[in-house]
């Protein structure tokens, strides 16, 4: 019998992935990847890292863990696969099976037969068409050649202020790897606020209000980019929005991604609603002998059931094993993400699994949150951060729904955590009820997202009515006649406040034996830190027969509304 | 209606819990906390890293975040709590639903009647009799006063060496934190491993070796304290073992904990068979009008049914809550564990969630484990840190029974994850399958508890026959004909190799060309840093028609028998 030939096309992360385990599983497979790239399996989500020299060499990118740089060299001795880079693929022919091929060197083009075909054609950046984005010092930052590119610039060139279009995942990443290279930041995004497609309007907003305290970067929402503006060089110098004009040596273009689907439409595969390749849950295209993987195909999002684009590199590793098992006659399924996604921009960590409030009350749950800062482990350990987590839950079942998280804290092992619940469709009392690791370097006798859900099942059981930042900053601006009871420490108080006439300060060592001073016929809502003392002075209040009580939810921590927070 | 009286005995950890909640969900209860002791409220577990200094006063083990110290004068002014510190419990009266208490300062006795009562009498620890036990510098190690103690000694003394007899949880936190203070430091265990009652043989040989190359801390297991010996002056000076002898000017006795239990013992409570007190699911005693909670009662194994001792903290603040809602008349459920723990010593860190293989085994599960070292993050990142994992999992269902993990990297994040699907009851492909956050800083795109799951099924599906280092050595240790394929690059080789001439190194890449250079009538076992190359080898291997070929599992970095690691 003839060697079976598996062809895959595309070389970066789920093409090699496929590849290296296809091997492992048919020894006997003749197996080719083609990439029209120089660089392959590389190193993608690094790059904002590289900018700012947190990855100290550009090579690392492309380097196993024992040092060894994964070329295609790499790739043939290592694992006896055929690595055919700066190769095209133009066109399928399914009846033939096989795929027209060019060399981008020679230009010489040719045909490589296959018995399957792998398709991991993967995403490309969108550039808008914007008068000036080929300005000299206008980048988009998709490979490994964007990221030298930029680096490069930065080195040569007196770069001041830099100016990033897009506050999605990229674009924030990146403002943070240019704030700690000390660059004066703008980010201009279109949308009303930062990260739409990760975090709900609330956490956004304090994301954006810390990042902008401690690395100085400007945010501009709601805001669109109209052209970029050349100097006499033909290098870019400003950039026109539609509210403003923003000085910049440097502007990065990262408004999303958009997956290559070229080869599969012309050659007649199916493409889903959300433009990327639809697969089945083998991952298997409409071409039983092609499949499909990585940034290029769309999944299934297992709480909505509804198919979306979710380019990221753990799901493109799983397709890319799930792919080889089939491969290799070995059924195994990809079920599809829980819309996890975790970032670090500058001193700070952000991440979502599940569905945002938003996307929870248009699917018509009844939604509830809990939202509570905390320290990630106990506050007399050094390294102690802060995080703010935000809980979701289904009011009528207890169902969590989601997740969310920033801070300087730890935020990504609540979200693994959180995300772990999700796959099992858990509860709320799930996550409180979890045995999870304790010991002071790593959280607190009650696990801060633990912490969050009690929050949440405490207004659920309506042992505590809560108010947002956002409603709170509503009354604020009527002239209601309420009392703001801030029941902090004095010294808490005088650093950072709200000021208003309404606001009394009585701690809440002295509210108990000073509840007659608090009037009886108007709303009092109480704040402090982090919602902790609101809450048990909310219970005092309501124990003593104050009937119109509430607790600022977060307290001063989830207050975005200046002064500059002390995160 | 006279307002109801709640007595809680007990004001360390689950006391002060039960009496802030059920003051916040009963506004009018009347609320006392009675303590021998001097400390309250205290974080216990913090107290190791008091010891190095790592928490800088002493004060912060009492404090709350915002910087007030947690006396008894913040219960009463911030909580509305009574509590009576250096206060005894004698005796309760069951039928007059009395306590008889003593002043410990005045001697005085007196009596605190309730309407219901939590006992939270914690532990003591365990001292062994032994000649020498009250020389000076020999301390036990359970309440502030002994942190206290240790410390002011190393300040007082020039202490050079320390030993710490036993090897439990505290044992090893605590020769943690003396090696931190470069103090020689042995640890001397009658056991046969350190952290017996957490980690399988395997791993903690593992831990120890690592604590011993990278903190110097001397480890004798299977050894037996026979007596401390001191000098002219009634300090320790010397420690005798069944075995030998030790010089030390400081030794630390951790051999464990013991429930506090003669009062609920001779109130007639009923004592299950773990010693602890017996509760049910809302951690009741068997008396409806006494609760028990925190270090004194005995907890349910929620993967076998079984009652067990397991006094730690964030259980003590679950039955906290829990017992606060039933006296609320909220009947919440404390479920039990999954004997999750976790904790750091020196630079490492250590987890478990879940049974072990050995209790798997005992329990009659057929067994199948994957172990396997791996970074936390991606390579490149700063500050990545090896761990290792293993994962235990039942061999029929597939379900997933217990995790280790040991290293100086992102332990405990794992262990989290771990127990969640534990939780759940979750397989083995639940954890594959879970989508759990990936960026650079945070982990790699197959997280590492996904690696050593997936190290696991590629066992279970007989893909790949592995040999453990233990097997590998008692190999070694005969005189059999047998080939140990190294097929790590050179200079990884020069750096740490088995030292054997039955060892040949043939890097992976040159591997496909030089299959003749190796014996068809021989084992080959193969080795690499990791087991990931080793695991590529042997598919080749088989793929090339050896049939007698195995991989050793988690390559050198999983060799516990020297020379030392490079972890």
């Amino acid at each position: 019998m003839a060697k079976e030939r598996i062809l895959i096309v595309g070389g970066v992360a789920a093409g090699p992935k496929v590849a290296a385990r296809t091997r492992r599983l048919m020894p006997n497979a003749e197996i080719t990847v083609v990439d029209k790239g120089r660089y392959i399996s590389y190193a993608g989500c690094g790059m904002p890292f590289y900018v700012d020299d947190q990855v100290g060499h550009f090579q690392e990118l492309f380097s196993t863990g024992y040092g060894l740089p994964r070329d295609a060299e790499y790739f043939r001795s290592e694992r006896g696969i055929n690595f055919l880079t700066r190769t095209e693929a133009l066109a399928i022919d399914r009846v033939r099976k096989q795929v027209r091929v060019r060399d981008l060197e020679t230009g010489r083009e040719g045909t490589l037969p296959y018995d399957r075909l792998v398709l991991a054609t993967g995403a490309d950046p969108v550039l808008p068409r914007l008068e000036g984005i080929d300005l000299a010092g206008v980048f988009k930052f998709r490979d490994p050649g964007d990221a030298q590119a930029v680096k490069k610039y930065l080195e040569q060139r007196n770069v001041q202020e830099a100016v990033v279009v897009g506050a999605g995942f990229i674009g924030i990443e990146l403002a943070g790897a240019l704030a700690n290279l000390k660059l004066l930041t703008t980010v201009i995004e279109f949308q009303e606020r930062i990260l739409p497609q990760m975090l709900d309007a609330d956490m956004a907003r304090l994301l954006e209000e810390r990042l902008a305290a401690a690395h100085g970067i400007e945010f501009r929402t709601g805001e669109r980019v109209t052209r970029l503006e050349g100097d006499a060089q033909g290098r870019v110098c400003r950039v026109h929005t539609d509210r403003g004009v923003y000085d910049a040596e440097l502007v990065i273009v990262a408004v999303g991604v958009r997956p290559n689907v070229n080869l599969a439409r012309e050659a007649g595969l199916v493409i889903g609603r959300t433009g990327a390749i639809a697969i089945d849950e083998h991952c298997r295209t409409s071409d039983p002998d092609i499949y499909a993987c990585g940034d290029c195909v769309e999944i299934t999002h297992r709480l909505t059931g509804e198919k979306i684009y979710a380019p990221f590199a753990s799901a493109a590793n799983r397709q890319g094993r799930v792919v080889a098992d089939n491969l290799a006659g070995r059924p195994s399924v990809y079920r599809g993400v829980l819309g996890t996604a975790v970032l670090q921009a500058g001193s700070f960590n952000a991440g979502r699994t599940g569905l945002t409030e938003e996307q929870a009350v248009k699917l018509g749950y009844e939604v509830v949150t809990g939202l509570a800062p905390q320290r990630d482990r106990t506050h007399y350990h050094p390294g102690s951060g802060m995080l703010i987590l935000k809980v979701i839950a289904d009011r009528v079942s207890g169902r969590l729904l989601g997740v969310q998280g920033i801070g300087p804290g730890e935020v990504v092992k609540r979200i693994d955590v959180a995300a772990s619940v999700l796959h099992f469709g858990g509860t709320v009392s799930d996550l409180i009820e979890l045995d999870l690791g304790y010991a002071p370097p790593f959280n607190t006798p009650v696990d801060p997202l633990q912490h969050a859900a009690n929050a949440l099942v405490n207004k659920l059981d309506g042992i505590v009515e809560t108010i947002s930042a956002d409603e709170l900053k509503a009354k604020l601006d009527t002239d209601e006649a309420f009392v703001l009871l801030d029941v902090r420490l004095e010294k808490e108080a005088r650093h950072r406040k709200i000021d208003d006439p309404r606001r009394v300060l009585v701690t809440l060592s002295e509210l108990r034996r000073r509840l007659a001073e608090l009037p009886r016929d108007k709303e009092i809502i109480i704040i402090c830190d982090i919602g902790v003392r609101s809450y048990e002075a909310y219970r005092l209040l309501r124990g003593a027969g104050f009937t119109r009580v509430k607790s600022v939810e977060g307290g001063m921590r989830a207050w975005p509304f200046g002064p500059a927070s002390m995160f």
